[in-house]
């Protein structure tokens, strides 16, 4: 019934035990892989969700500290300092392919400019947030953001190229590019 | 649609995804309560499936090696002996209040006297299996069993009186009851 | 996902494709044991929902009115007004079993008193609404209330008495209890 | 999981009650849409499932008589025979793009040249089929077949142009092309 996409009346309880069941399932099916799951990034609606209503977003460290996992956030967002002060291995993300607000938030998607689709615009933004810790917003101020990852909508058109720009982006720029779990700091 | 009661058509690696998925949601929900998942036991028709196709045996066989869990089967069966071959930790089950056939398996309960309901029977033949490694089939002949688990089924007549009955006659008889995991040797 | 009891954010034209999908299915499964759909009800948090939201209640209307049924509704509010201006054929409900607010509302079930499990009272409210078109509230403040059908839920306790007790009533005052579909005026 | 594509058990009663709850369902958003529901098609696995046993397909004609749905059937195939006799309103399907084996049935997609992809071909066997009666097999025999609708799977390479190619040619052989409905005898 659209969960993901659809907001639902769900408490805190219910997002922690959706949680521990959808990463448990994936981390098994992963295990027989031979890979090991990293990360848990609740998606779509859900992070609206999060960065809305405190408990939720507290429902999701904790499933994060419970199952040892690193737990992917907004940068700079309410979720993400919610979950900080938990102890939660937290990696906030920062968006390559997006226009930010003055106040931290992604523009909407029904604003015009909200959706970066020139990969050297994209690559420049994302090597700005990870190196000078600034992003530009789309009113031309520049904001503080701290980031442990970037994120590239693989459903922005060029995605592709976007995604190859900003590793070479973040390398020129002195960045190495490395699985998060290899080098984030546990809390 | 019945997964569990109703036969479908599955290929092993469906069945071994299915396990996987399963079981990881529900490792995960136990771990953060605490508890740890000890063992896998396909339900229902599935059983029976097992028993009767190779293949779909195998494939519970691999996914409890890779979830490194103890695998329940039918004592004596060939889905036991198949999972046994693979080098799977197996734990046979004896059933205390079922009827068996000469050939080893279960008297379907379609048929008078498939369910034993007298907690003093149903202790005496679980005691005989786990001590003796025999059981008297409905037709009165003793055939040889091999069980490192009893299963009582909860939604027996008297169920309550019944599993109290076999743990006295176990522990009576000199067996320690025990979880699977403390004693069973790894293959 | 627990439609019908949870809050989920839902268009329009969703609810009217759910109204329509659920009673066409449930009207085909009718008609072939011989029966005939008389009303539709939309129920639990999507009753909550008609009565909040205009453009749910006239989705309601519109299923209604298209699938050529009797549409139940909260007597005397939003909804109910919705579906009558639109000129649905409405069956307006009072309950037998529930306290009322002064706005026409019902009390809700915390507070003590919402349930009237006396069977002689809960008879009496709807013998008073079905004749008188009046209810006392919980206030012990009368209001008007229009009503062409009685509801009493099957899970309030001592049911059966009080179905009972509203029928006698109901008769005992003068009204033939029948078929919303062999009376109610067609608009 | 899968039903439609699966092979379950299933009883004639669960075959007939899906068939009304989905036919049901779809009627109603039908006629909401202005069209009316005209046939009912088992697909996939259901056809073959209809065509091993009797009791399946007879429930499927129960669903068609009782929904008062004319019922598409494989030409003179076992499903086909069953829902006559019962008096169902069957029309019976040859198929364009499939070739046929000498006892009336499709040859397995497995086998080399069981897909007619060629419009040419597939139109001079749709013809055929309407207007002699006939069907040459893969073999290269001549078969009888009695058929009231020509299926052309959207799913061919090439479907826009052989269901072009198939109108033509029965168009040019003389028959009307037209809703079942409006030709079909009643029985």
């Amino acid at each position: 019934m659209g969960f993901g996409r659809r907001k639902m009346d769900v408490s805190p309880q219910e997002v922690k035990d959706y949680l521990c069941y959808q990463t448990g399932a994936l981390r098994e099916l992963a295990r027989v892989a031979g890979a090991e799951l990293q990360h848990l990034k609740p998606h779509g609606i859900l992070y609206n969700m999060m960065e809305a209503d405190e408990a939720l977003a507290a429902a999701a460290g904790e499933a994060a500290m419970e199952s040892k996992l690193i737990l992917m956030t907004l940068a700079s967002g309410k979720y993400d300092a919610t979950c900080r002060k938990m102890g939660a291995r937290v990696a906030s993300e920062g968006f390559a392919d997006r226009a930010y607000n003055v106040d931290g938030t992604l523009v909407s998607r029904k604003i015009a400019g909200s959706l970066i689709t020139d990969p050297a615009k994209a690559a420049a933004q994302a090597a700005k947030m990870a190196v000078e810790g600034k992003v530009r917003t789309l009113d031309g101020v520049e904001i503080d953001i701290s980031v442990q990852t970037i994120c590239c909508h693989g459903d922005t058109p060029g995605s592709e190229k976007i995604v190859r720009a900003v590793r070479e982006a973040l390398e020129k720029a002195g960045c190495q590019v490395k699985p998060i779990r290899d080098w984030l700091p546990r809390q």
